[in-house]
């Protein structure tokens, strides 16, 4: 490391900082940098600076967003009736992107974990229960995680959605697509058995 | 990526235009940032911007440096009647880890490529004459690359350095060390072969 001026060590450290992102890497990166244009390397560095300056949580759904209230909350198309509980904005964006779901959200920002001392104080039930009672719901879609706390979660909201008059469905768990069935594990299998449907 | 905010799309766009960063890797290093201390994030940035801001060409060696004078050329325990040719400042820092070296080096910039119109007066080697003319120098070693143009430069260069009461030598060409013979190309082989020295 001693072979570069102390800017460009500097560089190097932060960038191997990321994850995934090994010396290597890093000195290539920065070594870019280096030599990339200047208009370049402070878009980078303004890019950064305004992610943590303006992404904020959405006050209705907690979902990452540059306004109080998120682009999917006040995108008028989308079916405000049916909302959609995850664990993580990234949860949110991976159900976007497959494109299966067009209503609303409901961000956790985490799971039931009475090993970690997380109970349900601790994750944005309040906040849920109270969308419930003031929006006009007609389904709820449980879309955690399909691990032991995922799932724990998942029969806790359950059972707290049973006192209201709205529909309370689970993300159904199974056979991934393109799977052969000699490589799923039998957990998932027992499952994707239990919950057959007509075809 | 209208699934994100814009800034963190604009965060995703910024960190893909790196050199070996797909899409994928772009999304999970701009989400890592934006969860990631605001104090990690700035510091990132200020080093994007520190490396332009002070990386500087060393005005003797022409290597990279935060100072006027580079490290190397500022050392006292450098041999300085040894000078080292190379093509970049990259391929002096892969001389330095390697450890060899104890002298000091000139950088050219590049070498001379007729075909993409860059001759003698395109790369350093006027300042490279006035060196050899100023310094106190031993020994000249030309470490250009082993390809076409690095090569002729190299032939080039030792050329020119006739003139001088300096010794000149070629880094190596060879068998790379815990190389197989049968898988090192021809013409490394030929060059090898007529290298060869006393065992």
């Amino acid at each position: 490391m001693n072979y570069y001026p102390a800017s460009i060590r500097n560089l190097i450290r932060q960038i191997a900082k990321l994850p995934g992102i090994g010396e290597k890497t890093a000195e290539r990166l920065a070594l870019h940098i280096l030599k990339a244009p200047r208009r370049d390397a402070e878009q980078l560095a303004q890019s950064i600076l305004e992610v943590k300056e303006r992404t904020q949580s959405c006050s209705r759904c907690h979902a990452w967003s540059d306004a109080t209230v998120c682009h999917i909350c006040q995108d008028a198309s989308r079916q405000i009736g049916q909302l959609c509980i995850v664990e993580q904005p990234a949860d949110m964006v991976a159900l976007e992107k497959s494109g299966a779901f067009r209503g609303v959200y409901h961000i956790l920002g985490g799971v039931l974990s009475p090993m970690n001392g997380i109970g349900p104080d601790d994750i944005r039930i309040a906040s849920l229960l109270r969308r419930i009672r003031e929006e006009d719901l007609k389904e709820v879609v449980i879309a955690t995680g399909t691990n032991v706390e995922g799932e724990a979660t998942a029969a806790y909201l359950a059972e707290q959605l049973k006192a209201w008059p709205v529909k309370v469905t689970r993300i159904a768990c199974g056979v991934p697509m393109g799977g052969d069935l000699k490589y799923v594990d039998q957990v998932t299998l027992k499952r994707a058995m239990e919950t057959r449907h007509d075809a």
